[in-house]
């Protein structure tokens, strides 16, 4: 986050546990060039915590509405001043850069609001921070609200309960507030925060400002954060979501094949993303066209609308068409001598509580029967290093990336598996789509191994001629 | 969609495949109260099939901007006027109902726009529709472009590649425009249109106004939905989205435990959802202890805050707290003596391209040895049907649910699986994890078949006395 050019990061919150606090001595020893923040109740204990373990500020959050002080807090609002005002004393003692934040201050009363804040930066606050804890605010109330709030650098921290964290955040910016939380990928509590790859790219490419933010790194700090969370990225999502640079359609394919701009507002490449054309009942001539080529298939004009009328047929029945279904319906088309390098003769997974997992594969490749075997941390794991060293003899194909889409409703559930497998340097992608999970895994792995193969073949038999 | 209150269905493109002209079919036959309506070019053939296969309307769409119109249909502006009005005329011949749709609207010539829109109110459209079709507009912008646009119902229709569809499509409404497009959990193109449920919410509860959907009923349908599209609902997503009434840390997960408007704008009730308490480093004593208490099990004060400690650490390594870890963590603390009715003592699967996937699993069920056996779809299908058969002979143990978080990074990640069971009416979710989406899938119905046979044990040693 550092590296991609933003000013603070918030690294957690000490007192939640002893691996947080390590987290920020450690992030706070790394010499990065943010400010290292950390999130603090207005208790003594927090703030000596943030000091002691290197933070540069602190987050001090102070409940504001009636709701959070009565109900939550069992206290009154003189209470909450005094917490507030002492522990901003104490943590400017302590050396720290006070942010003093207003929890659920969409819901409090402004005039109290403004008594904390002022009150806070008598005794030494540096900036303010106004919370819209549980995303109740809306783009006209914040027009009214933060004007008069701005008697310091003002924070805007959203949630996006309502669907609204990203409008109200732009809302606040363009109504005096100087700073905006953003979290990566929008993660947080429920619906989360206002996502930081939608408030870079907004402000960049609606409202024409500058962020400073080295955009081309957006997905790949966004591809890390799901990986390291463990959180996928939503498929629909603005900016990073799978399908954010994906065209189905025939006619947006059609455009986009044409000129770019007709279907996308942001070059995928500006964030360090590709386009992606998938195939489907939707799909139009030219979509299914591209793709073939890409694959190395030049069908004439007449097999070309076979080759569609099949994809759409198979995309009626509700199937996600994969490169195997791709390269299955142009082949039987094209009538093309079917040759893959590489067909699977047997493969067979033993798994179990006191079995290690093990997979054996027998292949042919090129007309040679190889066997291969291999144990792994999960029969998936097992099936693919059985697959890879069968083929290493051949060549030094690896698995770089294995995803598997959520699966849903029961256990006979359609699994989608994909992979990017790379041989020398050249990387593709393959999917797979099967009931059984590790056979999908397998199909998806084969086919392009297929790909990957083929293409050092001189002999194939489809080449244009 | 009908009976949840939506007045216009559109049920998809006619010209796009037989099966959706076949779709289109059905759904019109339904008698619904909705109107259906489909997408159409201002071409005849795709306004005979809307007639042919029974929709009430059409959402008849021609580009606006000269992007679209010179680089994607490379036609002129006169083009598309006559285009445009002689399909509106066709269409009224037809007996439609017609919606005249400017795509690329918010890039057009606002002068051009007017034009379209008042030539086709003349031959007879019924209806006019905005298109934002790449998500470039604004709120700002909206309020000024749509007032004088609005000389006809005006319908707006927005993506969400910046995350402005939502605020946008408000914007819209605040303005004049008179029906709002939206997609069930965002679907769409790309980044998606205005999701539905955010739409409904946020015009209720933000603004107050009443849309006459049956709100009740919202999750229900993003749910089926998502299964029937196998699209999962994004984790952090508003109002649907997994963790949206879903609490971690430790000051909201003890907000809400005592009143729970402190951290939730909308009861998840109010739209057919429940409360969830996560545990992890986050949590503080409050979430663990309500857990704790559901799982029947009421540690003293110190136990408490050693099960806490515990629950801290493994979240600091990372781990995901599953029912199976709380109930080993809680068992040592309280030093009960652990005698789960369900014990297993040796699991295996077989699986393979010419193997027909089978399971056997060996229980200790109250000290009886049961071995029961399957075939399946897959192997966790298999193991999954193995399991219910072995403690069939004690209990009628169902699996209502089986979901798995989507898979990232390589096949040694872990693999989070969620299960709901059944007995009796009694319905439980419970978690498992591991590298291996087999034993993960074991553990986690192996964990909730243990608590759903426990409660109904007499003799439980951890009994409050």
């Amino acid at each position: 986050m550092a590296e991609i050019g933003v000013d603070v990061i918030e690294v957690g919150s000490a007192a939640a546990s002893e691996g947080e606090r390590q987290a920020i001595r450690i992030i706070s020893d790394a010499g990065l060039s943010a400010e290292i923040c950390t999130y603090v109740r207005a208790m003594k204990g927090d703030i000596d915590y943030a000091a002691d373990y290197g933070a540069d500020s602190v987050h001090l959050v102070v409940p504001v509405s009636d709701l959070h002080i009565e109900k939550k807090m069992r206290k009154t609002r003189a209470d909450i001043c005094t917490m507030a005002f002492s522990a901003v004393e104490y943590a400017k003692e302590r050396g720290l850069i006070v942010e003093l934040s207003g929890e659920d201050a969409s819901r409090a009363d402004t005039a109290f609001l403004y008594d904390v804040y002022a009150g806070g930066l008598e005794v030494g606050a540096d900036r303010l921070c106004f919370c819209d804890t549980v995303g109740l605010l809306t783009p006209e109330r914040v027009a009214e609200i933060i004007p008069p709030l701005c008697i310091a650098p003002l924070s805007i921290h959203c949630h996006d309960d309502l669907g609204f964290a990203l409008a109200n955040t732009m809302a606040a910016l363009r109504a005096g507030a100087t700073c905006a939380h953003a979290t990566v990928n929008g993660l947080g509590e429920r619906a989360g925060n206002t996502p930081f790859e939608e408030l870079v790219m907004s402000l960049e490419v609606l409202y024409g400002y500058k962020t400073g933010i080295r955009k081309e790194q957006i997905y790949q700090l966004s591809s890390v954060v799901s990986r390291l969370t463990d959180i996928p990225l939503p498929t629909n999502k603005a900016i990073v979501g799978e399908m954010a640079f994906t065209h189905e359609s025939g006619i947006h394919a059609h455009g986009v094949l044409r000129e770019p701009s007709t279907y996308e507002p942001v070059r995928p490449e500006t964030i360090g993303r590709r386009r992606r054309i998938l195939l489907g009942k939707h799909s139009g001539k030219a979509a299914v066209e591209a793709a073939l080529n890409e694959m190395d298939y030049y069908p004439d004009e007449t097999q070309l609308q076979e080759i569609l009328k099949r994809v759409k047929d198979l995309g009626d029945r509700g199937m996600r068409i994969t490169d195997a279904d791709m390269m299955a319906v142009t082949e039987a088309v094209m009538a093309i001598e079917c040759r893959p390098v590489l067909k699977m003769r047997q493969f067979t997974v033993v798994s179990g509580s006191n079995v290690i997992p093990t997979a054996s594969v027998t292949l042919l490749v090129r007309d040679e029967e190889i066997t291969g075997a291999a144990t792994g941390t999960g029969p998936v794991d097992a099936a693919m290093e059985a697959l890879r060293r069968s083929v290493a003899a051949v060549a030094d194909i690896r698995l770089e990336e294995y995803h598997v889409d959520a699966i849903h409703g029961g256990t006979d559930a359609l699994v989608d598996v994909t992979v990017r497998l790379s041989k020398d340097g050249k990387i593709i992608t393959s999917r797979g789509a099967r009931t059984d999970i590790i056979m999908a895994s397998v199909e998806a792995v084969i086919a392009g191994m297929n790909r990957l193969l083929r293409e050092e073949d001189e002999n194939r038999s489809k080449n244009p001629d």
